[in-house]
């Protein structure tokens, strides 16, 4: 596999991607800038022989430019990282069925990069085995996403799919079964559903999953709402879907 | 209780904000937009008799930049809503006595404003009692908070104190459990835990819940995590451990 370089920023996501197995090349520091995170940064950089730059204000400033985007900060700290190149879905779900009942999560027209990010790094925090995306109407892997997904998306197998449903039929023909979320689902998503190696489709903050994609999946389900508002941040209803899913698994463990 | 005036933006708030109970006063179009949500919001406002005003581009420009934060896109459609004044913490409780088992969460230190949005929705739609705040060190309740809670900061009731640890002893004193987050705790949120009245307690994103505030906590739980990253995001790992505690007490009631 090739690699690509890319850059990350922020005190929690470069500390967050130096705790974990991401390749960082360089980590760049605005003189000046210190605290318990910097402190850490230069330990965990130190010891995995990582080099720290440190720019003056001036120089600092023209890298952060380049780097982030105009509403976010950098707090002082960027890493220019390598990125490893997307599977394809045939090679995530071989990746997959290394695990018993495994999870692969897909994106349908997830546009906004914080979703983007929290719903990978609640992926990679449950265990998953990795994210679709369409190759189209879904939010690029951006700086933002990255820092959103506190360095998940750096090391999470991610596959692209030209058509979703190209997908959910692969995965079906490979045993998954596929879970959509809808509000006018039958079944809530506590229910014992999830026994099998699962594909769970999540859909767009301000419409759901698409009805062409709807109709492919094997079951819908829900999250009871009490409130008056309808539906929940699409990375959070990502977030409880998924820890349901883990939930029910270490039960049937014990 | 008074009111004070303010601002929501951005399609899908605006058509939440309708169909919710708050007090949308006027709704501001940009000359030109048009989609399916933008009929919705004609159509809502034309039943509750709430004045639609259509601006020219410029107009329109102007009262944007005004409104949102520079970051932020109002997609062409802006409303001028009423608040209700924010509680105290014993109007709060008094409130949520009003229930069996219910539920007040208390957010320390939480200053992403998308985080405080999001928390928010998701303690709404969970049917929550309503939100603490500490009156310093927290995001205020800004149009980007707003637009991340879909509305539900507009109607969720909302108290603010002086000192964290004042607002969990007035809790405790009057029957509530209070439970907090931590990657070090003993006992995993999944546990048969949530029986009384609970007020949940969510640290920020960095640092989690400060030791000081931790001390009075009665549980702490964890989320089991599996992966490389520590952490979920802040809203993620609130909205995953509000819907515990409501599956735990749906099944009761069953």
């Amino acid at each position: 596999m090739s690699e690509e370089k890319g850059y990350i920023y922020g005190k929690n996501a470069v500390l967050e991607a130096l705790e974990s197995e991401s390749k960082i090349v360089k980590i760049f520091l605005c003189y000046g800038v210190q605290s318990s995170q910097i402190s850490s940064i230069y330990n965990k950089a130190g010891k995995k022989r990582i080099q720290c730059v440190v720019y003056d204000k001036r120089k600092f400033g023209e890298l952060e430019k380049n780097v982030c985007p105009p509403d976010s900060r950098s707090q002082g700290v960027i890493a220019l990282r390598q990125m490893v190149e997307p599977l394809t879905v045939s090679e995530l779900v071989k990746l997959a069925q290394k695990k018993q009942n495994s999870l692969i999560i897909l994106l349908d027209e997830i546009t906004d990069p914080h979703n983007l990010g929290a719903i990978a790094r609640s992926a990679e925090c449950a265990g998953a085995a990795g994210i679709i995306l369409p190759e189209r109407n879904t939010s690029p892997i951006t700086p933002v996403a990255i820092k959103a997904s506190a360095g998940a998306l750096e090391h999470l197998p991610i596959a692209y799919s030209s058509n979703l449903n190209v997908a959910i039929k692969k995965l079906k023909d490979e045993g998954f079964w596929l879970i959509g979320t809808s509000d006018k689902a039958q079944k809530d998503y506590t229910e014992d559903l999830y026994d099998s190696p699962i594909g769970l489709v999540i859909g767009s903050e301000g419409s759901g999953i698409r009805q062409s994609v709807m109709k492919h999946c094997d079951i819908l389900v829900k999250i009871p709402i009490a409130g008056k508002i309808n539906s929940l941040n699409a990375s959070v209803a990502a977030g409880v879907i998924i820890f349901e899913i883990v939930r029910q698994r270490t039960l049937k463990i014990k």
